[in-house]
């Protein structure tokens, strides 16, 4: 192959000083202007509603230290992945932080003697995956949290609920479009464990269960159903092995998902639930699991329907907030009630594809992550919500607030000696530092580019979406006036305006003014191009 | 070693199961609400005047690839040190960036085809040092940057130290507490080469020149001309080994950095300066350098002069932007203009010493930094300003926006039945869902811990800085009533009570009220509250 080409006649080419290529690492992404300015406006709503319910800020730092974070990604295939960790000067290994629980368990347990508890947080910041990028899915990305560390009793899951559901309204999310969803993990572990599924010898199994649970809203009861038993083959023909459970058991699980607690009285479901679910149990090989099990199952529906009643007292509907005991949450470290907030709508996905938008915000109860530092359970429930996940939603929902911020005010520059430079620089500063009609401040800056063609700076100024542009040859400043143009104005003028000719005599839009008049009249064109906005 | 201790007798020893430290990595810090809140209010007062200013926001990830980033750490000693960086999947080195500008030049070179120029942007967020940690010393720390790419000219220099400046007043610092100093890195490159130190083989020479220039505040003249001379001893009698230049090369350099642009006129200072500064550059052996030197020179101090005379123009005095020829900032790559904003005022630093705090930004012009990626010189200056080191110093000065944020109002958990439940959840969104006389949102909470010992609900509320408590027990509840206690003046007038029992029957600060008349109450109580504050 070389020799090859070393036979092959040579191009004289001009050797090119060798060059970086400007990109970022694959999943990091640039956020531009509007980005940034509708999450800000989303986070200051979100960051309302927390402080409404008696959240406090709190922060942590990016790194902490490997085994403070503990491995509680949902992907247990890779358990030593999906953290970008280093080795300190120190040996010890350090992590950038992979979601903002684990930092909060850290921060508390390091503070347990200072801190009031229930101690009620809320954070916002960036996390970090270590997996492979794809569409909507990156390897920074932001969250936002909120947290009771020191709060035992459902009343705490119940107000986490709420507050999603409030976070959901006050971000123009109609009832209908979101529903937040409530389980108890005590509920599907009461199950698994009711159907002889119970032991580390099973976890394989209750895997399977939960996997086959989690496909419910797509294959419906009945494809559920042949997940939990010999097997399920779809259209194209492709066969997913079952867990292979019997008829009984299949039912037992199929009864204590669908349990109605908004149809279910609060007596009934405290005597009769287990016997209703599990007709069975009394009469199976796993009998002797019924205390237990049956215990263990209770408690979780107890704390359940409590959390129902409180959240059915405060006027929550189930439209709003619906207990559901199909609810599956993945991450390892819940110990009670979760809880998921899901978008309803139908909406496209990034191939274009109408889909049920799904989860934007998930959480939890997690009485034993402070325990591995203190020694001693600390109780402890929160949520956290997926910021560009949610943001992606309230766009395709048309329910985004868009930036209202107006570009600045171009004074263009026609003389380049420093004393009409400083002229210039006078004006740009006189508008800065005054307000619009609204009592917003005047954006305004002097063109720094290259300020030879006068073309260009106008070009710049309408694509930069500029209101005004201000124009001040050594004519007008020796007769002491400026040329105002309205550029919003002059984009539709210009629309109508057929030749050059034409357009060089009529100069849409511009108007002189005396210097001093200068502040009043970009004034009075900001109010009268808010007023057309608005029209 | 190993065997003495084996001959030791053991001790008996429990053995304690493993438990994990709490603790974060060394240099990262947690953030309590107060810190946070602070921040927060200071970033958007700068925001709002670099918005004035024309400038949009834009955000670049946390990592770049470690080549885009390049080697411009000021700690030149460990140019392989002082980021943190990690090998990704495809064995690219990434590095978490070190600072803002850097990754804007990858996200200007990336999009140059897309963008506007001049490109008049701002950036907040974290970035990270694998330093040693000390007082005041972070691994990752916030930096606040603005900056226009594409801006030939000295006029976008002088926009930046005016908008330094403006920031400075809008926190409250006051003229005289604060100056922004400016100078061109043209000119000492200029200075140096006249004095025979250009050409690779002087780097080590001209390093230790600057570093003289830089000991200026600390040493005064007669120190720096001793540190670029035979050398200087200090108080203790540690000697520093000095440049070794003769009389007349110091004499230059000593001339060079004490011009005073706002006692030399515009002409003066274009024809003669270079003349009048280096008196001896006609008779030396670097006579042959003359030239070019005193073009660098005099360029650097025609930029210089030009962006005085807009400062002034703008009406800045000497009191808020000074230009200083001995300023000297470590970055290599600046190419031109640079600038710092210096805090005056003596302030304590972190050992109670009373200090010249120093300085809170930097920045200056670099054409070369966006080269890298394109080939091509990209006229660029921007600054950053250190937001911890800026905070401390608002904190000395006495000028930093404390939290008004008003803790919320705890309704205490007296009965646990669900219904009583209910009923407090109930009191709790009918606060969260209204407004205090100010139009400010009321926050309310629900008391999530244990709710048997009422004492330390009180308590509770009490540390938390709650304003107002809410009690309803059974009795209470029968007769549609409710207890409000304004803890405030609770507080106030618990310092006049002496005895427990007159405590008891006393019960100050609270009242009985009708459920219905609740919210009522509160805003009632509120708006007494915010009086007394103000008062």
């Amino acid at each position: 192959m070389s020799d090859q080409r070393a036979n092959q006649p040579k191009k004289q080419k001009k050797k090119k000083p060798q060059r970086l290529k400007a990109r970022q690492p694959r999943g990091f992404v640039d956020r531009n202007a509007d980005d940034i300015r509708a999450t800000d406006a989303m986070m200051a709503k979100i960051k309302e509603v927390y402080e409404r319910y008696g959240f406090d800020p709190v922060e942590t730092p990016m790194f902490e230290y490997t085994d403070a974070l503990g491995k509680f990604l949902p992907d247990t295939d890779r358990p030593n992945e999906g953290v970008f960790s280093l080795q300190d000067d120190d040996e010890q290994w350090m992590s950038l932080r992979y979601d903002l629980t684990a930092p909060l368990a850290r921060h508390f347990a390091q503070n347990i003697n200072e801190l009031q508890t229930p101690y009620r947080t809320y954070r916002a910041g960036y996390v970090f995956r270590n997996e492979k990028p794809g569409p909507g899915r990156f390897r920074q990305f932001m969250q936002f949290d909120a947290d009771t560390v020191g709060a035992p009793n459902p009343s705490a899951d119940a107000e986490m609920c709420m507050m999603m559901a409030d976070t959901m309204e006050v971000l123009g999310i109609k009832r209908g479009d979101y529903v937040v969803r409530v389980n108890n993990r005590k509920v599907l572990d009461g199950v698994m464990e009711a159907v002889g599924l119970g032991g580390d010898g099973n976890a394989e199994k209750r895997l399977g269960v939960l996997r086959a649970i989690d496909k419910l809203d797509k294959f419906g009861v009945a494809g559920v159903r042949l997940l939990l038993g010999a097997g399920r083959k779809d259209e194209s023909g492709d066969f997913t092995k079952g867990v292979e459970l019997v008829e009984d058991e299949i039912d037992g699980i199929l009864n204590a998902i669908s349990i109605d607690f908004d149809e279910m009285a609060d007596g009934r479901l405290k005597t009769s639930v287990t016997a209703e679910v599990f007709p069975y149990l009394a009469s199976t090989q796993f009998a002797d699991a019924k205390n237990e099990t049956s215990n263990k199952f209770s408690i979780g529906t107890a704390e359940l329907s409590q959390i129902q009643k409180l959240i059915r007292a405060s006027g929550y509907g189930p439209d709003q907030i619906k207990i559901d005991p199909s609810v599956v949450r993945g991450l390892e470290y819940y110990t009670g009630p979760v809880y998921e907030c899901e978008i309803l709508a139908d909406i496209p996905n990034e191939k274009g594809e109408i889909v049920q938008f799904g989860s934007v915000a998930g959480g939890g109860r997690y009485d034993g992550l402070v325990k591995r530092f203190t020694g001693q359970d600390i109780p402890a429930t929160g949520f956290s919500i997926g910021v560009s996940r949610l943001q992606t939603a309230l766009k395709n929902l048309g329910k985004l607030e868009t930036s209202d911020a107006i570009a600045p005010v171009v004074v263009c520059v026609m003389d380049r000696d420093t004393q009409a430079l400083a002229g210039y620089q006078k004006m740009v500063q006189e508008l800065r530092n005054a307000k619009d009609n609204e009592g917003n401040w005047i954006r305004a800056e002097m063109y720094q580019g290259n300020p030879k063609q006068f073309g260009k700076q106008l070009q710049y100024a309408d694509r930069r979406g500029s209101p005004i542009a201000i124009i001040q040859g050594t004519n007008e400043r020796e007769q002491g006036v400026v040329e105002v143009k309205d550029l919003i104005e002059g984009m539709r003028l210009s629309q109508e305006i057929t030749s050059n000719e034409e357009w060089r005599t009529s100069r849409p839009a511009q108007q002189t003014v005396k210097r001093e008049d200068l502040l009043k009249t970009v004034q009075h064109i900001l109010a009268e191009q808010k007023a057309e906005r608005e029209a």
